[in-house]
């Protein structure tokens, strides 16, 4: 990783984690209701997410401020579906990142209700926390794509036919299906908002959409090979469930040197792309590289 | 009830629940979620949120037609909530309105996804369904009225009240704030929305936010009644379940007696703010009325 993008990633990561806290304190609600959110919310991660938001401001060569809350909001949204999958009838899981999962120390219900509110507040973020620079149209058409990346059509209907693949032998296009839905749809809203936000032309918009596709599948590639030769210090979790769970992932329908082969041509695909806009490209060539060779 | 308020419920109930459904199917996901989705707000009820979103543009002398993506989106919000409400981990219910809960039908992890879907589609009722003569701004207004009656300072703030009075003896004041929370808000915000988009006067906004307050907890007044004198049959579900339960209600707290005087000074109340306003009144007297003296 170059030290540029190194200092990126560093400072809106920061910027990201001092921001979103204070959106949750100034809630007037119930202090353990926010406690809850809090707590997953600050148990850390890449904020991939958000810096995404910010890296189209940085590129279209515009102010990043108005980033930060719809930021924030994605990273409410991805938190409120980690809450609400590690349930037990989901999947159960009481570990995320190294600490135990929200429902372990808040109980079940209160961890069904902070991934509500995570997800009823997020949008919020985009109507009032955005300045009022930003006009009303802009402000709604962001609503909007955050709804169909996070619904029934992006994230929710991911997660539907996730649960369905599990118990069947499912062919790499279903997987695809899976993971367009779970996962690439809110890194393509990442990457459209900032665009959006930036005043990008909507051929250019368009095309990030396609690159966000890319760059979520990818990601998703790289969690699976990760699940494989990755170290559980690094991880956060434990590494090998895929295996042992028996579900379908890249590698398994494609064998680990297949996996990586696709995560390339997903990877070239997505710098092709940002080769044809008109901004500025290294760092958004950098960050695809990071999600190829990320160790965590 | 006089056949005019009767001829409004019935037609306008009719309306949504034409209405509803075709949202739901046109959404690109897959089919179990949206049979999920479909299986509980095709499960019946009154309708009373979208049914006060149309009486008060009625009332104001306007169209209802844009009322009707709104009364869709706070309907889709309520069921949201009861899915999630009756699950195993949170009041355990295995019935609601006569019909086996979602996830008795659909399994936990699909009850849970299709409550985080109908939250998260109820939005895009707002920015897309409302017709292009709602100007932005109004509709992020809604929007964030919208946010602020169903999240972290509404509904779900009042859900996370309700499990903390369980297990601790309350005294009025909080039990009139886990009701404001998990009931008032959300009718207030119906009654608000439909002022919105009838464009009245903003000190009329603040008092129908005072009346929606009122009939609120007046709702919840005669539902803690009806749970002690009210027929299983008509309710739909079983009664006398909050005394076995240990809970507090008004009528535990005030007597029935001191309960049903609560409830009238309520629905007076209500009936004082409309008195004050710029608009037919007779629906909404009426509207009132029904609300004190429902058996169902």
């Amino acid at each position: 990783m170059t030290s540029k993008l190194e200092g990126f990633l560093k400072t809106r990561k920061a910027l990201i984690e001092q921001r979103l806290p204070l959106y949750i304190q100034e809630l007037q609600a119930p202090a353990t209701l926010k406690q809850s959110m809090l707590y997953s919310l600050e148990a850390g991660g890449k904020r991939l997410r958000p810096i995404l938001v910010l890296a189209l401001l940085h590129a279209y060569g515009k102010h990043e401020e108005d980033g930060i809350p719809v930021g924030c909001a994605v990273e409410m949204i991805h938190t409120y579906s980690l809450i609400h999958d590690d349930l037990p009838c989901m999947d159960d899981d009481d570990l995320r990142r190294g600490k135990p999962t929200n429902h372990k120390i808040y109980g079940e219900a209160t961890a069904v209700l902070a991934g509500d509110a995570l997800l009823t507040e997020s949008f919020k973020m985009i109507t009032t926390h955005v300045s009022f620079n930003v006009p009303a149209e802009k402000r709604l058409r962001i609503v909007n794509e955050l709804v169909s990346a996070a619904g029934a059509e992006g994230m929710v209907g991911g997660q539907i036919l996730d649960m369905e693949a599990e118990s069947k032998p499912v062919s790499l296009q279903e997987l695809q299906s899976v993971h367009e839905g779970k996962t690439a749809k809110l890194l393509s809203f990442s990457v459209i908002a900032g665009a959006i936000l930036a005043d990008a032309p909507e051929e250019e918009i368009e095309k990030l959409r396609e690159f966000g596709h890319h760059i979520g599948i990818g990601f998703q590639i790289r969690d699976d090979i990760l699940d494989l030769e990755g170290s559980e210090d690094k991880i956060g979790k434990r590494t090998g469930s895929d295996t042992t769970n028996g579900k379908s992932t890249y590698p398994s329908l494609l064998s680990v040197e297949g996996a990586k082969q696709k995560l390339n041509e997903h990877i070239e695909k997505a710098k092709r792309l940002i080769s044809e806009l008109s901004l500025e490209k290294e760092l958004l060539y950098e960050l695809c590289d990071m999600i190829a060779d990320r160790d965590h």
